[in-house]
């Protein structure tokens, strides 16, 4: 029977297909009794070896900010699948009560969950999410044919809320769209979403009531409708959409060749943050200005052994080349405790990474490796324009180190008899708060700014933006956030430094009136959403958002940030 | 022979004694091979046994500030005294390798070190550090006779650097003196060894070189001079140093009945940070305004059962009536992750638990709890003033919600027929630097308010205090900080909210000068230091430092800001 569910549309996108409903806390599974003790155990312990697989399998296909979001979210799961007492208390049931794996699994589940029951709390609450996903994967992978993903691929998940960690994982599932009875259009999961272009409808609070594994739904990620069994109507109004889509599509690729340029006239400059090879022959197709933020770390993770002045210079040289004289940012080595175990530099016990020696500071303290990162830079810069930036930079006297360092390196590189460029534009990012409001004492010493929303924003809030238990108290969407943002675009113009952003934000379009009304004309994002900003912005009447910031920045919460933002995509 | 080394001095006090040298990674021991195997496996066991309960009785001796302070090292020794690598290896070589243990532990330290060796870098020394110790501590307790404690008592430690975590425990095992050759008066180590009044010496380079084991030392740690072998005239010198301290001791004593005012006549506001009952009374008897900062933490730790309302009720009834009338200010629960493992809330796996659910997030997530803890306060209320202080506050948001459950509490709880005080003020902890950036936009709403300088800081600097291979990358001497907190005090003052700092810095003396500049007028801090406190800020001309006020908000680095608290100690 056809019903119409009202949500929320955050992520724009159609899908037509069947529901997978994930009820939350519960793995329903019959009481069975096995005979062959042996064969039963085998049976969870190779499903426990195709989960500890395939999560390391997810990992390996990941990589740059996306490595970063979903592998802390992987090490939790990767830990929990290690846990002794979960594993033992799964083989003693089997073996002991001669039950099947399924059952024991749920058994196991429920006993762990009991310990918490009585608690009654959220913050519990979403520890036992963890348990349950784990949980659920091994349920998953007992009765997995082949190569089958879960089986998803094709479907409308429909469930409570999802984590932002999870939203690439669905995707790359083959997970058409998602529908969540909770959840924000500006949450961090959304904008995730976006980036991902993954359908996503929030806030349709009835679905889980309403709709019934395997319904046929159609959904639009746009207008926030939710059809279940959709009418002769309802399909034609979805390909209808299907079609309009195609057509937005097109419209965009034939911003290819048009400027970023708001419609008083004034150029705004979208750098992109490229990484792989794919990414950069994008940017370059897509007409970036050049790269805005090349990351580093791809080159120190996956392997035991770091790389070496040659094998870093070849990966600099081939990025200068492939953008063919537009200006390329490589980022100096931004490794961290959360990061470094993957790089075989293990017996790490941070107890927080986020807060740790990272970024320039474990550069600042391995002074071997910073110099041979440096070195492959300098060299390269001898092939095309290339800038430095600092990642994590906390205080004038970092930098100022690091500039001496790099003067040395020029030096010595031009008397090894390598060409090297006449000027190598050093800069930092603007990510460790202290940087921001200190910044009048050292911007002198800056040749330009890139401003990480995504740290700068963490750091602010105290919030790690990876911990889902936070739910939505990480958000960019806080007044102190977009003074500070404020702050530091005015300071630099003032000094004629350029500064970009280059955080996720700058790759959401929602957020384009903000960052513009707040005086940003520099964009870095990744490829993918580029177009879609550019239009953004193109639709954007820059004097107009100007004389609103006043009333932008005299926001005193969420909601007030939240409702100019609306009214300046209605304008 | 006698030898006069210079060093600084960075903690008040003298102290004349034996030198204990810890010489940095070192495990001094002779290759020696054993009959008994299953002995010698029974000696290390218990040796690591003893470690074990050794770091368990010392955390569970520690309480409020210093609690958190040891806390996350104590975890982190323990974690690697529960490292399967390092165990299995010891007992193989014990039982392969018919090696003693002590050797054992000398070769297993080298295996481990030998790996990291090659990578030549402060991190990963940094991260040997943890090993040495650890492996220090077992052996140390292989060589244990009765209750000796590692056998440092009354003896001076040598060393090159001391981290802060340690200090206490040197302190608990009757070190009487710390020189190291490495370190600076202003670092976190030197403020954490003012507020334990442990003479402390920074800077002696040639102390490791120049002076032996067993060595007999006068060290000064006001005047930073270590004399080896002192002669007659040295000892006189000390006999006369320890009479003057005395004289010093009993000055200060006078000050109890002295007020808190400024050379040029004005009034300081000294609160007290306490907890236990001794604090309470301390503070009392030193004429402290009230109780500026009560932490409930530890009514929630020690025990896997929560306090209920009466026994938190009771406490805190106690703590109002101990202050006879003055007013006390009782934090809401500021339980996060690191410290949750304690109370057996364990499943907790937040990568970054600095960053994570703590403070007033958990309390708003755990209504129960919450409504547990302010109907306890509440009630309190009626037997003297109380202040309710909120902490990790992030957001006008938050705020409102706590101020609604609070009034909400204040009804049922007159409703169910308690006298209650006719005003309750609440107020929040400034210490996520969001909320200091936005406070103009919710100042409104608070009754008072408490910076927090030991979260504020770590936070803005994105570095985690209790992190050792930070070096002195935490400090409260950024500009950024100190901007910081002269906005926030500056918006309290205008709009006539109380205002204090309650970290480590509001103890420290040498500190007051730069608080007064900033504005301050009200300081919270442990009773320990509270008669130091007041004496530096009697010798302070209020006028004259508020004049030097700019020049100290324009200081760009660290050694500019050292350098006006230099000139401000001596003016």
């Amino acid at each position: 029977m056809r019903r119409v569910l009202p949500g929320h549309g955050a992520s724009r996108g159609t899908a037509l297909g069947r529901a997978r409903v994930r009820v939350p806390h519960v793995l329903e599974v019959a009481e069975e009794r096995i005979d062959d003790v042996n064969a039963e155990l085998d049976r969870l312990h190779e499903a426990i070896r195709i989960v500890r697989s395939d999560m390391h399998g997810l990992r390996e296909r990941l990589h740059g900010a996306l490595a970063q979001e979903v592998g802390e979210f992987l090490d939790l799961h990767a830990l929990l699948l290690d846990d002794p007492e979960l594993l033992h208390g799964l083989d003693d049931l089997i073996r002991t009560g001669r039950y099947s794996a399924d059952y024991a699994l749920r058994l196991q589940r429920n006993r762990i969950a009991a310990v918490f029951d009585g608690m009654d709390d959220a913050y519990l609450r979403s520890r036992i999410d963890d348990i349950d996903q784990v949980i659920g994967r091994i349920h998953a992978a007992l009765h997995r044919r082949g190569a089958d993903l879960q089986g998803v691929a094709g479907e409308i998940l429909v469930t409570d809320n999802v984590a932002p960690a999870e939203l690439a994982q669905l995707q790359g599932q083959g997970v058409m769209a998602v529908v969540t009875t909770g959840g924000s259009a500006l949450s961090h999961s959304a904008i995730l979403a976006r980036s991902l272009h993954l359908p996503l409808v929030v806030g349709a609070t009835l679905a889980l009531q309403k709709i019934n594994d395997g319904d046929v739904l159609a959904v639009d990620g746009g207008s926030g409708s939710v059809v279940v069994e959709p009418d002769a109507s309802d399909l034609r109004a979805h390909r209808s959409r299907v079609r309009e889509q195609a057509r937005e599509r097109k419209q965009l690729k034939r911003l290819r060749r048009e400027p970023s340029r708001t419609l008083d006239g004034v150029d705004i400059r979208l750098w992109a943050n490229a990484e792989s090879r794919e990414d950069v022959a994008e940017a370059h197709a897509l007409g970036a200005a050049g790269v805005g933020l090349y990351r580093t770390e791809f080159l120190f993770l996956g392997s035991s052994e770091l790389p070496d002045e040659d094998a870093q210079f070849h990966a600099y040289r081939d990025l200068v080349l492939g953008m063919t004289g537009r200006t390329v940012t490589i980022r100096t080595l931004d490794l961290g405790a959360d990061k470094a175990d993957r790089t075989g530099l293990t017996l790490d016990y941070e107890p927080n990474p986020a807060l740790g020696l990272r970024g320039v500071r474990l550069s600042l303290a391995r002074e071997a490796l910073f110099d041979t990162q440096m070195r492959a830079i300098v060299r390269a810069s001898g092939y095309g324009p290339v800038r430095v930036l600092v990642p994590m930079l906390s205080s004038r006297e970092e930098f100022v180190a690091v500039r001496a360092r790099l003067q040395r390196v020029v030096d010595e590189v031009r008397e090894a008899g390598f060409e090297v460029a006449d000027a190598i534009p050093l800069g930092a990012m603007i990510e460790v708060p202290a940087a921001a409001i200190a910044l009048p004492g050292f911007i002198r010493e800056l040749d330009f700014l890139s401003i990480g929303t995504n740290d700068l924003v963490q750091y602010l809030l105290a919030a790690d933006r990876n911990n889902d238990a936070l739910g939505e108290l990480y958000t960019p969407l806080h007044p102190a956030v977009l003074r500070l943002l404020r702050d530091v675009i005015r300071i630099a113009r003032l000094r004629g430094k350029p500064v970009a952003v280059c955080g996720e934000m700058a790759g959401d379009a929602t957020f384009v009136p903000l960052l513009l009304a707040l005086g940003l004309e520099e964009f870095s994002l990744h490829p993918a959403t580029l177009l879609e900003v550019r239009r953004a912005i193109r639709d954007c009447d820059l004097g107009g958002l100007r004389a609103r910031a006043g009333a932008l920045l005299r926001a005193r919460d969420r909601a007030s940030i939240e409702q100019w933002l609306r009214q300046a995509g209605i304008a």
